[in-house]
């Protein structure tokens, strides 16, 4: 789609320095960007490419005007505005109500008509599904679950048994949603599974990565709240509430029953023990290990970064000794003190 | 289902102190429970629940029974109680033999008359099928899979050819069993794949976890022993053999060739070194690293906790130091020993 | 299918020392191989196994050849010589042109016809299928996916719109290639979906292990590039490009816009931070965090091995207050300066 300059920075409400009537048809990163083009500079790393630039135009902060040769969109938050350019000229596909013959669709279901049913999809006894959703090829949904409008399940999805998913949901392949929480009591040796009991409930404006779990309750529902946006392969466990606006990102673990705050920032890979509670706005770093609740705002880290082999050969043997090690400086602290 | 509080008590051993003819018909926690529930208390983090519960009556160990309001079951287990009692008043669902039209199955696959056999299934040459068994929507069995009487496998499992699977078995949706485990040589600076000749044995009585993946072995099985139980998103790598009656939580990595002893516990996200071995009765806490063999039964940990971000990074700095930090230590304790 | 000693010796170019003639016709580990059967010992830690193998002849180095009670096979490097030997012992299984009944393949897609289409594939609009590819039951590729020559995808495999994948590639189950990125904005406290309008392009000779997720462009692709081999569970994210050659074992978190050189080596369950680049020939041992860019080939690493929990403990406690201790050490060395 084709728009002028002065039509972008109008609706993007930026200021324009350049020529209003610039046609602009697609955006690409300041190294790639050809005529035509938008880009944008939101992050310093990026820096070295903006004035070498093929762009027609870059959206960027005050600061970086001066050392852009094109011309530029200027605001405070420079990311922000790309993204509602990216959709203004780059309108994203839509689908037509559809149902594959060969998706399996019980008798009791209960599907709207604006709905798009994939090739092979399987819906079970009881589900109920809203207007303009999308179930992709291969989703499986189990009995009674429930699907708000305008989700879009990708493809390979699995929702099992009386999971609800809110409005504008996005699941994306792989995602399995409702699987029996790892519930298991010790009796005389041997594991008691232990029924999971609750649902999962993922409320309005969610998305969930790749190959994502979340378990079902094993009393309660496990939810997750409005807003929340996951990455791929993480793993949420029984009873756990996710708060609304938090972010995982990628191979995040969250044992059973911990409750996460509202509008969290959560690194990569990072691992949260079970029961415990994070607080609202809290950042924590990624490879972080969360094992106790934290009770205030903020950003907590841990994690190791790599260094030579060598050195880090050295350094870890020295740790495995470290309470010996901060014995000997208290021996030697006490001598000292003796002397004087 | 609905039963007395008398009934309850005898089928799972526990002292009543309260009225035997109390109905109850459903379970919950202490927080949500209400007239006719049955609540427990196994984890002191939940003790200030107790005292105000609406539940009718609650599972719990004799020094709990004080400041409990309602009627009690008492017993040395209370978690263990209470999952026994789940099982009395939740029914678990049952379902009846059938084959959806949509399956697509060869017609050199055994298939016991009494099984489910789910929309958009997939079974292949050879495969065999015994009582009982649950083969969910969406399931993939290659070639010569077998699988034991009253096994569950919920939709979207892939078996890959010749992986037997045992009796009583529960696979949840996205898990992969028998898929090539990753063997490579190098060749000149290009990686040639080995073929991997095994197969995966899972034995009774395992529960395995929504998109974990079990590798097949390279020459030799892979063996997972009766009784194990494996939570979400572990990666079990070939040739790797885990003893009966471990429980392993999610996002466990375990590399080629390794052996997990018997009874062991197994925290989240911990990862094992490829060719070693633990021991019987070992305990693993969350996400340590197990880099060597583990040769007596007991707990071992490793990992680092967060703290606030600026005390991370302090601590991490010198931690990048700590070999020099030791050897002035030494220096120190050498010039204080000359002085005395 | 059997050989003799000798046509093997020839064919992967090692020496025999033994009888020419002796039939051999499968291959086994030292500790499991009967007559007939072909060994090989290349990890110092199968050793022990070597004097006592019931197998008719062993690969393995000159060195070892003392302590071999049978007829060996001897070369520099017996794990390669061993998988060559592999490959002529043990013929691949190979697959004949078909597509079953249930696939729903879209009227648009161009498939070759020496081609297999499993069980409920599903085939969309515009893709392209080239010559002697296996398209395994309960795959799905969205619109416009390419698939070149003799490339295999066992099964429940998902390819997103527009993927692009070379030629032999091997994909397993769970795997899902071209997911959106996650990319997110924040609005004002809410999250808004940055659309990822680039593509991932698989290029030759690339192996993807069960349940790995590689995530598509955010504008430019995602690149794969040819011979790399990835484990089980790996994370790829948005925007990364991993080098040729480069082989990345089982639960590796990569993070968006990451460049990894070519023949790297990255243990098990590393994980790496966003926008870093990781020079070629670089080793990465497991389970470590790579927080900045490597700019030198060499091998590098992070992360802490179990102890005993209470020594873990004891130390762990020392680490969080690691800066104290230092600047407890420089007030000591302080005040000895002082004395002398």
């Amino acid at each position: 789609m084709s728009l002028t300059l002065g039509e972008i920075a109008q609706a993007i409400d930026a200021e324009l320095d350049g020529d209003s009537d610039c046609p602009i048809s697609g955006v690409a990163t300041l190294q790639n960007a050809g005529e035509g083009q938008l880009s944008f500079l939101a992050n310093r790393r990026y820096t070295p490419y903006l004035n070498k630039t093929g762009a027609s135009a870059v959206i960027l902060s005050r600061k970086d005007r001066p050392a852009c040769p094109v011309a530029a969109l200027i605001t405070e938050d420079p990311y922000l505005a790309y993204v509602k350019a990216v959709y203004l000229i780059c309108p994203q596909p839509e689908f037509k109500p559809a149902c594959h013959a060969s998706a399996a669709i019980s008798a009791t279901a209960t599907i709207h008509p604006d709905t798009f049913i994939g090739a092979n999809a399987c819906i079970a006894d009881g589900v109920r599904i809203d207007e303009n959703v999308y179930i992709g090829p291969g989703c499986v949904l189990e009995n009674d679950v429930e699907v708000g409008r305008d989700s879009y399940l990708v493809a390979n999805v699995t929702l099992c048994h009386g999971v609800r998913i809110g409005e504008r949901v996005r699941l994306h392949p792989g995602v399995v949603i409702g699987a029996d929480g790892f519930g298991i009591a010790n009796d005389a040796g041997k594991w008691l599974k232990i029924p999971q009991l609750g649902k999962v409930v993922v409320m309005d404006d969610v998305e969930i990565g790749a190959n994502t779990t979340v378990d079902r309750g094993a009393l309660e529902d496990t939810l997750i709240e409005e807003g929340v946006k996951i990455d791929n392969q993480v793993q949420i466990g029984h009873n756990v509430v996710v708060g609304a606006h938090t972010a995982i990102a990628g191979c995040v673990a969250v044992a059973g029953s911990v409750r996460i705050g509202k509008r969290c920032m959560i690194g990569g890979a990072s691992v949260f023990s079970g029961h415990i509670e994070v607080a609202d706005d809290v950042i924590i770093t990624g490879m972080s290990a969360v094992a106790n609740s934290i009770k205030e705002a903020g950003m907590y880290s841990s994690g190791m970064p790599v260094t030579e082999n060598k050195r880090w050969r050295r350094n870890i043997a020295r740790f495995l000794h470290l309470d010996e090690l901060a014995k000997r400086l208290k021996e030697v602290e006490r001598k000292i003190d003796e002397q004087n």
